[in-house]
């Protein structure tokens, strides 16, 4: 008996971020601030480079939560955007769901802060929506790791598929043959390590 | 096929405060006795927060496990308290097991020392019951991460579903217009990093 | 749809004992040997004290391996001992599986060394013969985390219940009046923090 | 009900080593070095050992990913070798597939680097095209954690088996008596502490 | 030759709490947050058990920084408070090192935020001006634990002492007849561990 | 220009065990408690085995701190025992230096709970009195790491040995050959690990 | 007697980046990547921002080291440039220690890779030769802790300080007037935590 | 005041092996076992690489302890061989002094098992007998952390040089040029990392 592969295909999938606000990622404290910035950011250019439909939304921006962070609204000048007046579980909200089902598409890849909250609750309602759901374990941050590990097993109990941005962007590219060069200046933009073995394959092979 | 989203109801859930004691409290060691403390007094107040009914229970109050914890006894001053006289499981106490069905609700939400024992015992007695159980992980203790692990691994494909205090605090209240305020200071009383960014907004909006 | 809680029951149970030997237990890097010595003597313990079927089995004692540790030798000298002339799944030794359905249990504890090798081969191949199978992670040690967790991993999907020996001796025991000054001595002696508890107990309720 | 043991035979099982590259493998930070480096090759061995159908694979070799690990190349001369020209799942390299199936084996044990893409979309592939999958997890690496155990969820929950080389080793082997000296050499140049059990073991034996 | 016991005198000591602000706190990641408000609120209180003179001092509160934390303004209304116009080394501050010489105390101890600049900077100041400096280093924080041993390395190094609010307490309360229930109250609001031995003690002899 | 090699000589040794009771050993959570139980008692036994003069003393023993550990009070019947009637640093208990004056020792093995306080307060007030001080850092407990390396720092700073209790035996044995059996039997009691080196030798020279 | 405060001035200060290449930096394991990159790049612009004379040099660029990571390169187009024919330690070249005599400076702030030799060697020859010497920690990478620890311990004992960048950039700037935006920039580049501060900040000042 | 540098010279060094056994090996668990094999053999192959006399030594061998481990006695089958008859402190053997002192040499390279008896007894008898000592930090194991901590905090102290075998072999070599090759494949053989750096760069210049 065969396990269907649920494969994310660029033409299917839509990315939502929820709530990375300026205060809220103070509470962040399972992933270290470099690397959690550094991989938000980098599901933002994998969004942007596989044009992939990308819905943003907040939460109370002007408590204490503090506004979306700015890189963020910058990328995404023409997403929707939808400041949800008081729904915790962002799928509580029409307009958000509105926004989701407007682009079509039946993969949601999904990021947020915190983890449990506003990655959780809209990942179960869409999966109970009859959506996929990819969540993006490695730009969605949370208190700990005890709150961090209780979050991934109810989703993936759930039937999510726990994915981080390298493996989605991977996923998305299929084959290198449709754009090295994109692929890899979006890898050498975030991962140190790959931008090392860039720079040194150029410099050997500069004067080929 | 879609997933069930087995969402909590603050008018569907109880609260179940198994075998807190002084002394077994010195077997906790999974988790750092400051954290450990604030979370479970975070669950209490969330359960007075959101009225859920709430009981009660301890395992051999006389002997070195040690009373109650005063803070849980004062908060709860009405609530059933069910001083086992010898069962492990509270599930196989009567009178627990009365005093959860007297609540009328059918999703449980378990906390407790030790967690493989005092958890996870009435949490696999109730959902074969046909309960839905919902684990406070972080304000449930344990000897070690090994323990604590296996604990998770045999509750979590029985059914149970994983949370901490702080995603059922959100799960529960649905929408942040319902309360503001007492939401705000639940989160406040609770979480350091929450207490500071709403001192920081106050200051500057103080004078608005 | 109800979840069956499979329960130990000290009249069902039967306990596994696999290559426990001086020499492989220089492999275990996945817990400190102080406690790991410590859980498998409490295993042990506990097996003894309720009087559960327990079979010993070693690999090569003759040869690197060693063999079988002493304590466990001394504390049950009329079990089954089947040391196997070569086969590394246990079950696949006719003499270890006609000890195991001699005894008529059909909830069978096991512990070994090495976890994904000694324990998961016979607990896959007893799960597949239809018995419930009970893995005693911290009286079974391996390499390190990552082996460990990835044979937890296979273990736990193909349905074995994960527990530690404390777990494992509520479970048995039921109800503390069955026998409060066993189970209390059986704990004394294989958890300091509970021996302290006892300790400074009696010694305020001395004289009374 | 019972469990079917997916248990590894070596007449039925085929390896698939994935992207070990010279570039690749400064990706790989979950796993020390010395340690990661040992179970590739140890993998490696036992491969040759029971004769197992191996099948390379690599990705850009002639870019900053780098070539295969020389000392991979040269134990497996005569294996199929496919330099992917672009695909990033080699499952989607139809010669890559063609050497699958040509092998005639339905046991696929995969590893290699990075985890989450390079074995887990093969690994998925397979799955859905109905072979066993064994992921060997120590044999395979990435950039951290979080991305590690992600990956780790989504196959497992997929029916991968997830198990370390010595594992494998075993169960392939079945029993000692098949050949004592060649398992145990196998160990003694890959497990330190194996290897010094054999020459304490030997030094205190060689005179008698 | 014998090493001068530099030991903390309740009349020779005094207490400077530096830049402990409600947005300088999210740069703290080195210690846990609930456990760092527990430390810092234990050496407030024992800076009032005590008595010692204690100076509070901010550094740029109107701006990102934040207001100092509440509850330290509202324990010291009457204490000195430097609001530093914009000195980094609050000893550069004449106001803050006028408010040090006033108290006429030779013995400072110092906590803050963060570890390697608010506190070592004052704290090597403070040393090269003679006084004897003890650093609390469970009540300063900072962004991670290399920033930390660094800063501990080169205050050890200058001659400062390294203590904790625990030992603190102790090495100025000398002998427990001075004062039972106060120091016994300090350590019950602020260790739960020993709460918990309270309540036990209490408990079990109260009817006596 | 030399150093002077501060060696242990079990002439001129003597042992202070500072405050191991029941209560207070719920506050260590620095170490394991298995393996600090076992620490503790391996250090006694070492003192037993040296005939070094051994000084016990505790803090408010009627209170929530506790009882002695009994095994140390059956240890040592005939070893002076002060209990302090409320000094904190034991050092400032008039009949403690006493007695540890009366045993003519200059070289004083210090271990206790709380590191940072019953440790350190007279590890200090011993070295500034002319002593040499050996702090066995595995037999003291303390609440986590950051108290218990500022108090290593501080004591190490004064001058005093940070050693642990395997290497006080080896230093005061100094040759195998002043008792081979007697050495070996404290290692096997003690160390996991050697007992197996034992047992795994024994078995195989047994029949020579 | 007083300790001396070994003070970072900014007209007596000279940064000295050592190695910094991209084949080395694939060494660098006690340090995530993505913060060891953002700290090498913050020291680089406090470098610029406090206009200190900087001094670049590598080792084999030619070879598997690999060139010096272009930012640094770029950032630096008219500093001393030494790219060493083969000496180890860069105070043994000859242009390298000419070039630090030529910029005047005393005390001479050192990062590189990997720490025990690229920085601990002229570390400890620039001290030999009667300069300051600052290693910046969190800029210095190297195989693993137990290297990392060991060379700190070396230097340290040898009378270097350790700081991290932050660290340094405080007690260059020593007073927040002397430039409010220019540092508030620099660490809000560097630091995602500030950052966030910041954006809060800015969002609810707007308006006023 | 300048501070002299402790500098090795391969014509000053002297390097120890200590107790390097197969028994002893299996006690070592503050450093994963595939890594410790690798230092001790990489200490191994510098000192026949830098013709540095090297002096092996062993305890009770023919007891539990174990042989040398084989590879060692291979490499230097001339070196003076000190089988001590039972002194635990090696250089309490006048025929392991005389070799020592017949070395000429007053650098001493010491690493052995286990860290805080075996290294350090000999290290501060080395220190205090005037030679300059050096400590392998890396090829030296214990039980845990807390001891090696302990024993690397007595050592510092004394004056001994904490290093690592990649610092020493940079130390000794000074100048690439002295021996690109034979440099080259020292790290080759025993650093992964580096390994792959060369064979990513030989692959791309192959051509040239």
């Amino acid at each position: 008996m065969n396990t269907p592969y649920k494969r994310l295909d660029k033409d299917q999938a839509a990315v939502l971020l929820v709530d990375h606000q300026t205060g809220l990622l103070s509470l962040v404290r399972d992933i270290d601030p470099d690397k959690f910035k550094n991989n938000v950011l980098a599901l933002a250019d994998l969004a942007s480079y596989f044009k992939l439909p990308t819905i943003l939304t907040t939460s109370f921006e002007d408590g204490p939560n503090g506004p979306l962070v700015p890189e963020l609204k910058q990328q995404f000048p023409d997403a929707p955007y939808i400041a949800r007046p008081g729904q915790i579980n962002a799928w509580d909200n029409e307009d958000f769901v509105a926004a989701v089902k407007a682009t079509g598409r039946k993969q949601l890849i999904i990021a947020g802060v915190v983890t449990e909250v506003c990655v959780a609750f809209p990942a179960l309602s869409a999966l109970e929506a009859g959506f996929d759901v990819f969540v993006v374990t490695d730009a969605s941050g949370t208190f700990n790791e005890i709150t961090r590990d209780s979050a991934w097993a109810r989703m993936s109990a759930s039937g999510a598929q726990l994915m981080t941005w390298f493996g989605l962007a991977c996923e998305l590219h299929r084959d290198w043959r449709n754009d090295v060069e994109g692929l890899g200046t979006l890898f050498s933009n975030h991962i140190p390590d790959y931008r090392n073995l860039i720079n040194s394959y150029t410099s050997l092979t500069a004067g080929k």
